[in-house]
């Protein structure tokens, strides 16, 4: 079967378990997205593209944005990263605030929120303006400068107590070089890019391309660091089911609470599947099983 | 023996022991205070004073403040109060904030850093200016308004990012009023009032007399409220040592890192003993030495 | 008023809260208790006794009997005792392995269920049968041998798994000297012991008495450990309620879950109040109201 | 470079490494073992061996046994087994307590010691031995039955405390069945037996083949299980280390404390790694290494 075919498949199987999930409502700007949306897209390593759905609408990618923030921070920090961010699974939730005060202020891995904060203060030493090297990160990817949020991004500083938490933490243990205002100011504007499934696709082509742009094989990372970011997507990206996500889904991916779940089938392609209403996990339940339909279907799970 | 007799015998006993301990270091404006110093003052319900060593230097009473923010905070709120904050021991370090996650941003006393941050919040719905009220407090009791360190609070502002993250915490779960930035300054400043023994002996001595202020009769806060404060100290008023303090000591007390320790004789008298350096738990070692002496040689333990 | 008539007014504002409350059912010999009953005793320390309701019924003395145990333990071991259990109240739940991995098999203190543990395996070291001691300290008090019901502690050890879990974990620290099940045998029986308000109040006097036999004034322990028996009671004596118990009532006691409160008025009585029906935190509804009602009447807070 | 001659060069480049580790020696059967051993085999799919250093030499399998009786599990109890146990990684040591109460009785996930210890009480549902299911299980692969150090197995017994405690502490929240002995048991028993690297690899090659067993094409799991157990040996295989092996290495995979690592290349072939010195993290030095080097020489990350 072809893969157009196959997600063109995969639409009706995923779309009545919207019902099951629930739209993020912590910030208004979130909540009043419509959750009977589903879109998917496809990017392989020698830069085919195919979609179904609302593939081409945007969404606040959230999460989806820490791989690209360790992407940067990675090229810049190398090994010394690792003295800041560990790289195991939490076994908690996202933002829980335990594990950090005893490992003291060292967040399990980078993909949980106190990681990501951590990986934006590092961004903070090795560029002025982060988010304008992330926006160029991705414009050479799509070949488009994507958009913030900016209300999106307000909503989360004014209500993200709990990421102030966080930071001030980590800062007490001495784990922030820079103020925590400025870091998470960073860290909120990150999650507030918008993009859609089709250009998701496009920027996380070359984790599945050993490091290498699709396409042009501009090499972004080498090999070696891009079979580590998605192993860190496989071990960590999916909060606190990344456990059965292995189990089920078997491809590294890294989710975000607006609902998109970028994965990569490595060797072969980046996928974007994207639908609002979440499981309590914080995973978009029908881009999920999307996903899981896909990888079993398509018979590419990494095990 | 006359209690001035027994608390000039106390000095030499506990002065070898403040080379076991350290002056808090994590403010230069603390760090700075000579460790060698030592007083100790009694206040009688009948209004007799009795004070040996350096009782009337000034020190920064930090956590001692709690006891008095807590005081005004249960005449404004009464019983609503406990809504807000717990009455248990904490079993954690002073500042952790595993207690504080896992019981969703209820501290587990008004003793404890974050349980004495959500009672400045709640000051601040009784005060325009609860530092104000705070001092008004003690100048009822003292007939002298102390002063402030502002360089201690500054300090402690620019430095308390475990404090920050607490108090951000609490906001994250809706346990906060008012802004975070507000209620830390609250906190902050009242952390660095600067009295003696002598002056905090006379302070404390309504708790001693059954809410009533010692000589004048004047009632502070109502009978029970005065034993229910007590209880809370004795069960929670010494950090993650209060247990051992009963245990050895027997008296309610709170203690501070500025080296005080005021204790009760419930009926009889408050004391308060004083020097700077701590050992780990944080409470003076040779105040804590010199409270212990003090009850076994008058017999006064509650106990 | 006199005690008598001051116990005689407490029981009918204490049995309509039997209703708010759950008789303890996890094994079936303590779950067929009648619920609708309630006794109190006091044993002063000129040897006076006053007692009202059911206070001759037997009961099963359940962690009442971790005081006793303790007592022959401090006796015996003195304070090496402290090497192997804390003094500090746990802000855990009575049963939680979660400090005693944290603190490495060492229980937090010893009236909670590892710490009780810990000492019925201390007491093996001192006693070739602990079990007979401890009815032998009873016995002296009382002038009766008191029975064990053996149902009772053979359906806690059929159904002990918490209790193996943590005798376990000590043992696989080092912290237990003796084997698990000769330990948990000694922890079981001591709980099975069946006593009423009467003969506990007289069992208890000693506490209140300077550690000396209320009427033969024949020394159980010395005063200095009778205070810190007491301060152990206030502090760690109703599970995690102890804060609470201090705020409210204001006297050392222990609680155990057969629904007896045994609690003292330093140098003046010891109490003992009944009644089967517990709350969520598996203290005596009645039992502690009444010692609420009975401190604040009689005015005889520690605090 | 032939998979001889790439494994070949191996073992000089890790040998080295072997003094880092440190023997296991909580037993005196596993402590004995002489460290300075190095054996590595491979067995692909279509029945190819090789085999490099020690690979001949018996050793205590002990953790590597959860993957094959979880696979005997699954066979037999299928999608209920996840109601008992979970699938996420823990974040916590091997045998940490803390999650176990946390989740009430419910292991994190199957390789960890409580959830081998859940399997193994799964097991007695569907075996009435099944220690003889499992060694037929591993005599199917390799065509002749293991032996179990007994020694080993009685050691373990003996000295297995924190595995009692976990196995108590699921009982008490009745997700065990069998008593807790027998369970046991069968789990120390398991953890016993002697394999070669050689034999491991054998054994172990169905979960790189689809679930059929490699040349004879026996079908010993389907497809799809097979995928999933390789998918908790990455996430969750070797202790709380399974982050840093994924990111390092890319091979599912699970260790255990007799030096050896049995890890899987998905499609191509199974491999096992031994040495006895273990790092801080349980997990073999030498034998980690060798399968870093093997999977980046080989280019087989499934990454």
């Amino acid at each position: 079967m072809s893969l157009q075919k196959l997600i063109d498949g995969i639409a009706p199987s995923v779309i009545p378990l919207i019902s099951e999930g629930r739209v993020a409502d912590y910030i208004p700007a979130l909540a009043c997205v419509d959750a009977q949306q589903f879109g998917m897209a496809i990017h392989t390593v020698d830069g085919q593209t195919h979609h179904t759905g609302q593939s081409n609408t945007g969404f606040s990618i959230q999460s989806i944005s820490k791989v690209l923030t360790l992407t940067l921070a990675i090229e810049h920090h190398g090994r010394a990263l690792w003295q800041r961010v560990g790289l195991e699974p939490s076994g908690d939730p996202f933002n829980s605030l335990v594990q950090l005060e005893h490992k003291r202020g060292v967040p399990r891995n980078p993909l949980i929120n106190a990681g990501a904060i951590l990986v934006a203060d590092a961004l903070l030493d090795a560029y002025d303006d982060p988010i304008d090297a992330l926006l160029t990160l991705i414009e050479q990817q799509t070949g488009t400068r994507p958009k913030l949020d900016l209300e999106v991004a307000a909503s989360e500083k004014e209500t993200g107590f709990r990421n102030e938490a966080m930071a001030n933490l980590m800062k007490s243990f001495g784990n922030l070089q820079h103020p925590v205002e400025q870091v998470l100011d960073v860290y909120f504007r990150q999650c507030s890019i918008v993009l859609s499934c089709e250009e998701l696709a496009c920027v996380f082509a070359f984790l599945a391309n050993d490091g290498k742009q699709a396409g042009t094989e501009h090499t972004v990372v080498s090999a070696r660091r891009a079979r580590r970011i998605n192993a860190l997507m496989l071990t960590c990206g999916t909060y606190d089911r990344a456990g059965e996500f292995a189990f089920e889904v078997g491809l590294p991916a890294k989710s975000g609470v607006g609902g998109g779940i970028a994965a990569i089938v490595p060797g072969k392609m980046a996928l974007c599947a994207w639908s609002p209403a979440l499981s309590a996990s914080g995973n978009s339940v029908a881009a999920t099983e999307a996903l899981r339909l896909f990888a079993e279907r398509a018979n590419c799970s990494v095990f």
